[in-house]
């Protein structure tokens, strides 16, 4: 109880500690907290963190700055997790040494308070373990001993050496420690940076009317590689419910012969584990995987538990089913409505254990497969606690493993996910139309809490959604939302296909759906297609590689412009090593004009001259800012925005 | 794991459930949390709370608003602990009916949804234990069984009746319980509302040049009483240290017969427990005490936990305090100044439990004598685990104990002190100026998390601080301080005869002091002596006592004026019953004019007329408003604000 610092308001913590924190390798961790005491002692702080495997904690000193409030941070080296935690304490040395300056400042004779530092020293000394550390110390110890000394020693106390010693030797004592289990993941690059390419494999056939097979695929890996992309995540692939198939545009009775959709899994050929006949075989699988990691390409397995009628699960494991007194099954409802091609799983069940385990093995199986991404489909319709588990021990078996969470729902249920555990989520990006709401938006993602758990990945269309703003719209308008989703988030993606080749009509239920949805049928693609959003995507993704800024979402700083149409925003690598400064009308029909400030404080500028090389990686147009205000001009039929890389001209004098 | 259901964001938390909140008798506390779970089930959540002395929790249905926030609410009704947590769960029966309702609607058959909804009751049924409950049950399953009743059984459902039913008999399944350890303590009425006087017993003789005794004082007591004051602060009555005793303003060294300052406590007379021979004997202190009860005044004693240099303690307990290698012992210190006739309690002392023994001593000793309040001098100077420790021992002992704080500090210091136990504050309000500044502030303290723990008290005065606002100041900017104080917080004082007498000389070191503080010297005071501001203080202390809205410092509500000088808030008890609203003009020396409008929203009066008899409590003057926004003239040498007692004159008529 004589511990008399106070350490509250600890930033990152997510809820009272029960949650993790997500880094990739290399970022750091901003620690804060409140930290305070009785009376007016000197007090420090210090972060300390250690990995997993480590013995030893590492100490961070934490700085202080007004009302109390300390900082430090510390950088993640390695995969899997570290802990932190904070110190602090009364230092009664550094207490002395701010006494003993204030007091030789005065002209007080220092003769006792060198012999009470003398006594301080001697006490800290004790603490120390390290050889050299302690010779240091005692070799300072006695020369400030030493009879006669008295000038001399008060003049050494006063050196930066002496400073420096107090401040490399705190006197530790009464620690208070504030561990509430505080715990950041630490996964791999790709968590944070990737760039994803959807297609259903059925529909790569190179002629009408046929199947696509995952040889099919195959062949267009070099064509998504070429477009720049990471990730290829198809739908799933697993064999098709045949009972109360859905048909074209979501009729409720498939014709003869409609494929249904792939979210309706499980039939007599099999359930989660067996794969849809049509488009090949396990071999043929593995076999894509293989050759799509050759080019860079990890293939995304879709994630979908639930099952049709005639899903073996059915027959086999009843209990994991809601029965109805006239002994049929529920099938999945939003009352009034049925949805008959669906029977989600009980996850209340008695039996739930098995259930879960089951599950988990559908994982594994996969992960065995070569598998080492899944994109979640409705992580949100099954307990959030199973996720959390289920992913921590996929991470056991393989921690690169990746999962998505596909939960277009309301902000506390997308978060809740996040903190169980997925590492990339689908986001509001989709609805985010004007320049203030992306502001505002990108300001939430990136300089809140939220950053600490919950990785946006931004997807301007799926075959789920055709957003209003893509309904009709032109090429002007795709190739924007397609440059604002590549640059504002490191992690995007894209229904690929109906992106390329613009889709863009609306289901006639005035929702926002694609009319024809590829969701129930099988189309043909000539996908020696190339335009202007091909192109476009196939730059943005070079620039993506190319620039590390455009590797991270946390890293956005929008700056001002006078014009409400154009959008502007610089991301930087640290050390200014890299800098993106993306300018972007958000205007698709008109050319709008406008002036961008220079923010000094983003560019280190402050009070220094001006001089920037603006080199816009889309078109290879140069441009020379010399001026606090530049002016822009954007016509969308030309580009829709500018993608500057910056260099800083300007000399590296040290100004007045 | 099969509770699926999360709580979380839970208010009000202090630090993970560090700290117990704190409420007085009758008042409520607001619960509110993010409740959520996976899919579209139908979620439920209840609020539950008991005495400490209860064995059953009581519960309260939360409601649930936008996006996942639920809110509740109980009255604390019982002296001592309250516990409350939450709990939540998904409501097969409410999920049922919902579904049944919409099912219904749609016009579908009901019979195996009748069927379900048997089943769901029947089950329910089984937890509930209350024999009527379960018959009203067991009715309704009874009812909706009959052969051939399916028409009227889904009738039956869709009453409200059957609504009432499921929403008293939820059906709670795999619960989510969050409990952690939340608290709130329940003190009495005057922790929320009290009125201050201070005076220095030393200078209340009746001739000039005496020194004035408990007698003295016990003589004033009728004139504190009819002036409205509830509480008599006395700075400290023991022993004053003779060695190095200070002078008039603060002098370095006293002159013969100079009394020194009354915090400098023992000598060899006595320590804290001994009570200076000049003002009397215990038994005089007691007789003071019960005759200022008889009159409804407490007696707050000062606490301040610092020793003179003869002080017993540091012959009896050198290990108490901190020596210095020459021998000497070490005076409380702000580098480079040294203040040599106060020595501060070493806490980290390896004898720190017996001292804290002994600390605890002196206020037990005190409470014995009847002392039911104290203020304690410079809280934050000792450990605050010391002060959650002391304040707790005491209420074992007394739970009417109250103690207030008086650290004019940084503000996490000043919070963490409240949060350690202290029930009232000194708080900045000595410092707001303007009416942004105290709209600012009170809004902080009344709107945030703040009012959870932190009580201010309104002082703006002390014998230590003279504000540069009161320097030189006339009787209206004394009038408009006391005003606000004393309508703004329900608990506030301030340092008396200067205060009635209108001090307003700043010392001449520049520092907010007063001149000829005194602190450092016996005064006499004719206290017979009555002005404007004794009048209106006396007048605003009746006042307060008539008016229940100005007995809480939480329910202010600041509304709009047109003049940046003219601020106006209302505050209002539940229901409206008493409504008191102050505008008051800020500048002390001109007359000014603004229009103020009527908050509909406050006075419940939305969609209705507006007609108000507005009754100047401070003159008896009464208006009539009937408009949106009403002219006020405020003459600071009138009076510089309205104290209206408002009543709603508006017909009680339901409009369209």
């Amino acid at each position: 109880m004589r511990n008399r610092v106070f350490i509250e308001r600890v930033q990152p913590e997510l809820d009272n500690g029960r949650y993790f924190i997500k880094r990739v390798l290399g970022e750091k961790v901003h620690v804060s907290a409140d930290v305070f005491s009785d009376g007016h002692d000197a007090i420090r702080a210090s972060l300390m963190y250690k990995h997993e495997d480590d013995k030893e904690w590492t100490e961070v000193f934490m700085q202080d700055h007004i009302n109390d409030y300390y900082t430090a941070h510390f950088r993640v080296e390695k995969r899997g997790f570290y802990h932190y935690k904070i110190e602090a304490w009364v230092d009664r040395l550094l207490n002395w040494y701010k006494g003993f300056k204030k007091k030789h400042a005065a002209g007080q004779d220092m003769a006792i308070e060198l012999k009470i530092g003398v006594g301080l020293l001697q006490e800290t000394a004790k603490d120390y373990k390290d050889a050299n550390k302690i010779k240091t110390f005692l070799g300072v110890v006695e020369m400030l001993e030493k009879e006669g000394a008295q000038g001399a020693a008060s003049q050494f106390v006063l050196t930066d050496e002496f400073e420096q010693m107090i401040i490399d030797f705190p006197m530790k004592r009464f620690l208070t420690t504030y561990d509430n289990e505080l715990k950041v993941r630490v996964g791999r690059h790709k968590e944070l940076f990737s760039t994803w390419y959807e297609l259903f494999p059925r529909s790569t056939a190179s002629e009408p009317g046929k199947h696509g097979t995952f040889k099919d695929v195959e062949k267009l890996l070099p064509r998504v590689a070429e477009m720049g992309f990471d990730v290829l995540y198809l739908p799933p692939i697993h064999p098709i419910g045949k009972v109360n198939r859905k048909g074209k545009n979501n009729a409720v009775t498939a014709q003869e012969g409609e494929p249904g959709s792939p979210w309706a899994i499980g039939s007599d050929e099999g359930g989660h584990k067996a794969i849809h006949s049509e488009l090949g075989t396990m071999k043929d699988y593995k076999k894509l995987i293989k050759e799509a990691n050759k080019l860079g390409i990890e293939i995304a397995l879709d994630l979908a538990f639930q099952c049709a009628p005639d899903h073996p699960y059915i027959k086999e494991h009843p209990e994991w089913f809601i029965w109805r007194p006239d002994g049929t099954i529920m099938y999945a409802e939003n009352p009034p409505k049925k949805y008959q091609d669906i029977v989600p799983l009980n996850f209340e069940s008695d039996d739930w254990e098995a259930l879960w385990e089951e599950l988990k093995s559908v994982i594994l199986f996969w992960v065995k497969a070569g598998v080492t991404i899944f994109r979640v489909d409705n992580p949100h319709t099954k307990p959030f606690r199973f996720w959390e588990w289920a992913i921590a021990e996929t991470h056991k078996v393989n921690p690169d493993v990746i999962f998505l969470s596909e939960a277009f729902s309301r902000p506390k249920i997308m978060a809740g996910l996040a903190k169980a555990g997925f590492q990339q989520s689908y986001s509001y990006f989709t609805w985010r139309n004007t320049k203030s709401e992306m502001e505002e938006y990108l300001t939430e993602l990136s300089k809140t809490t939220s950053r600490e758990y919950f990785r946006p990945n931004f997807w301007p269309n799926t075959p789920d959604i055709l957003p209003y703003e893509l309904m009709g719209a032109g090429e002007n308008q795709f190739i924007k939302r397609l440059l604002l989703a590549a640059t504002l988030s490191s992690n995007y993606g894209m229904y690929g296909p109906a992106y390329e080749y613009m889709e863009n009509t609306g289901n006639t239920n005035g929702k926002e759906e694609y009319f024809n949805s590829e969701k129930y049928e099988t189309r043909y693609y000539d996908w020696d297609q190339r335009n202007k959003i091909t192109d476009v995507m196939t730059k943005i993704n070079q620039i993506r590689k190319d620039n590390a800024a455009l590797q991270s979402t946390w890293n956005v700083n929008f700056t001002r412009t006078d014009n409400e149409q154009i959008i502007s925003y610089i991301k930087t690598t640290e050390g200014l090593n890299n800098i993106i400064w993306c300018i972007i009308n958000f205007d698709p029909n008109e050319t709008q004009y406008g002036n961008v400030e220079v923010p000094r404080w983003v560019l280190d500028l402050e009070g220094r001259e001006i001089n920037l090389r603006m080199t816009d990686l889309l078109t290879g147009d140069v441009y020379y800012w010399k001026k606090d205000v530049n002016f822009v001009k954007l016509d969308p039929n030309v580009m829709p925005g500018h993608v500057f890389k910056v260099e800083v001209l300007t000399k590296n004098i040290a100004q007045g």
